[in-house]
């Protein structure tokens, strides 16, 4: 999906509301344990449920992971029940040296049909660039991430008294495009979205961080958005946990239905 | 597998070989094809070939996940074949914020049983401390990679007048012991390696890039060396693809066993 389509997505529903897929089978109601893939039949009644408010699915590649081959094949499941209007991002944080990220990239464009997928920038240039070279697909660099952590190195200044997150967002602008890459910015860092807006003015930001780690919605969509939107926010436990019961579908369409309705609001607020 | 379990190995075997698993398919002698899982058949023939000279394995998790769920069955059957006196490294390169690290801990320390994972440290502490729950298991932290984006970020210079990845280096020590975590540092930096090991006397090194990408393992042991030897070195296309023939086990087994005489002599001259 591109960026005009991407963007079309966005004035058509009205939303850019990313659903964070966290699928956890300690989580999810216990009703569900008994089918063959109680994984994939969570997600598939998520996605039927929100999907007129949502425009992204993020699947968490570290939730499939953790159940082995049979995870994997439940992430694939996944990825084909994602409507085609929506945009579908591999949450895997992956990135390696050259020959290898072309493996993983090889893995989350070809192996299945992700549109994008999470990239971590610590081995530089060529550790990204394979993710580069497939038409159509978006490489999401982490920049400034949500978790507490996120102070420990990518708040270091450099002798130039820039950020390192900063840095990333500079170097790596001469990789790609904002067609071709997205930026991960933390809801949780909501007073440094109009400063890092400065620096990349025209590229979409994937921004985790509100519901359970308590970012901002309307802050985020005031210093970051774009006459294009700009922002993809994502939301995962606050959706699809909003309740652990037999109900958990209807609980998370009338949470994600609230969530497009302060977006409605913020695009007609921001977005022009 | 622990420090003291580790360097009994070592001493042992006279080697502190890594042979890295970074089987692909497009590599592997063309007569295993045919075969259920030319993957591990593969594995199995190299690890049977190298056991006696190499103390520790390292399959690259990207070319197994680049198969899908069945690579993933192929990796789960190389953990099951790696012999039990020698150490397991996951090399996956994850990290995320920390409940999603705690999954990836969970699939490479519970549903698999490595000894070790390789973990990227942009995201911070909240990211790397799940790893570090397990008994007898291991972080491998990036530190300075051996690819040439290892430059773009980890050679950035701090207010303080140090390195990003020197940064790395002194943050992760107050979240770990030098029993818990080993540090990556590319043999590529050969001439870096001594002030690193000054930085961390104690850990140990897990060194990539001797062979083909052109690190020298006598000026990485000189320079890196400690009493407890303190180095894994890892070599994988020079042994794994020494031969694309039907005799590619002998020929690996004869590159592994030149490495461990080069090793020996290091180790007499330098390990005491």
């Amino acid at each position: 999906m591109n960026r005009a389509e991407l963007f079309d997505q966005i004035k058509k529903k009205q939303s850019y509301l990313c659903v964070g897929l966290d699928t956890d089978l300690e989580k999810i109601p216990t009703h569900l344990l008994t089918s063959d893939d109680p994984v994939f039949e969570f997600n598939k009644q998520i996605i039927d449920a929100t999907r007129e408010y949502a425009v992204a699915y993020k699947p968490n590649v570290a939730f499939y992971e953790s159940l082995g081959a049979k995870g994997w094949r439940s992430l694939e499941k996944t990825l084909d029940y994602i409507p085609k209007d929506c945009f579908s991002i591999a949450d895997a944080k992956r990135g390696d040296i050259g020959n290898t990220s072309a493996l993983y990239a090889r893995t989350f464009f070809k192996q299945m049909d992700f549109d994008s997928v999470t990239v971590a920038p610590y081995m530089g240039e060529d550790s990204v660039k394979p993710f580069l070279g497939f038409d159509g697909k978006w490489v999401i660099l982490l920049v400034h991430t949500s978790n507490p952590g996120s102070r420990d190195f990518q708040l270091l200044e450099t002798r130039e008294g820039k950020f390192l997150y900063e840095e990333v967002i500079l170097a790596s602008q001469f990789w790609a495009t904002a067609d071709q890459m997205m930026y991960v910015v933390g809801a949780t860092h909501a007073e440094k979205i109009g400063s890092i807006r400065a620096l990349a003015p025209d590229h979409f930001f994937l921004v985790p961080g509100v519901g359970a780690q308590g970012g901002d919605l309307a802050a985020v969509s005031r210093a970051g958005m774009t006459a294009q939107c700009g922002l993809l926010v994502n939301s995962s436990r606050s959706i699809i946990y909003a309740s652990d019961k037999e109900d958990f579908a209807d609980a998370a369409q009338k949470a994600a239905r609230e969530v497009r309705e302060e977006m409605q609001k913020l695009l007609t607020e921001y977005c022009r």
